[in-house]
């Protein structure tokens, strides 16, 4: 089990981006510099970052590519599945069902949909569920997230109603700014923002 | 038009960040303070990013929402449209379908598909094409970027074939590491990494 280190948020974020750079690499070893290099970023603070972790690099070797990548995942709990649950049965819902998020260590365990006429479809292996069972499977399959896929007029509302039922954190893909109570997490997924990024890149 | 100022990638990231509280809010002036509180970052931070644009705060009162705003949509451009294609014609691409990129300025205006068999079905309003008359479409309708939604093991070639086509930008979303050629502008559009921060979170 991975100790329970307090980090920063940024931090964080950059050691999720230093994980795909080993991802990535054929290399048995990798120093702080080529991460950095890699990435565009300040070779100080990849230092500083991994300053956080157990794992030490070797002077003009670098860090051990095998034993660098354990103790990330370790750090982020891949290797312990959360459950997930799915709510609004439409095309993103089975986008997601498409993906594999067993190597984040999340499983999804039931899809959920507003819509009473969707209830009993099947998308992917799932019978869509009615939001009247949500606590009884939420409690059952100890799911602690939920990716909310619904329209925008419906967002807020199923969000506030989800966290009530035992809902822990909401993985917003509505594009609707929630309002939820204290220590409910939510980690918006706005897709437009990386074509933000995109269309700012193209235009250098 | 919005002069070409060559912002820092990580201010970039930010000035995206304070348009989403800019949404968000309701209010017509918001001050430095305000915004870097809902964003849990440094207030100096915020006012040397905003030290970039043409906005000026006023003491005591903050910025102007609607002019901020309106700064901001022109420094990324989303008044001007850029166009996308998909390349993929699956679950995913249909979810993309679903969403509305005009608030970004980017417009689908073409679906391909790397399997013959897929080509001349309908996915939304888009008859998917093959990828022998993609060079013709890309130069018609001046499509700079491509949402990759193909499976892992043909991201590689795909990516490849579509710069070398004229394709300037590739929002990946195959979760492949692609390796392109200078100048080819890459987006990593990785979904299991948001799970990332969700499985942190969760522990704190």
């Amino acid at each position: 089990m991975a100790e329970m280190i307090h980090l920063p948020r940024s931090t964080f974020e950059r050691l999720k981006m230093y994980r795909k750079v080993l991802e990535a690499t054929k290399k048995p070893y990798i120093s702080s510099d080529e991460i950095a290099r890699f990435l565009e970023i300040n070779p100080d603070l990849v230092r500083k970052d991994f300053s956080y972790l157990k794992c030490q690099g070797k002077p003009r070797v670098g860090y051990d590519v095998e034993e660098l990548r354990k103790e990330l995942d370790d750090l982020f709990g891949v290797n312990n599945t959360t459950n997930m649950i799915i709510v609004g049965a439409n095309d993103l819902a089975r986008a997601l069902l498409s993906l594999d998020f067993s190597k984040a260590g999340v499983k999804v365990v039931a899809v959920f949909d507003t819509e009473k006429e969707n209830v009993g479809k099947f998308i992917g292996e799932f019978a869509v569920r009615e939001l009247d069972v949500l606590e009884r499977v939420i409690r059952r399959f100890d799911a602690e997230i939920a990716a909310l896929c619904v329209s925008k007029d419906r967002a807020q509302a199923t969000a506030r109603f989800l966290i009530e039922k035992g809902i822990k954190a909401v993985w917003n893909f509505t594009g609707v700014h929630l309002d939820l109570p204290e220590g409910a997490i939510v980690v918006d997924e706005d897709l437009t923002q990386s074509l933000l990024t995109i269309k700012h890149l193209l235009k250098r």
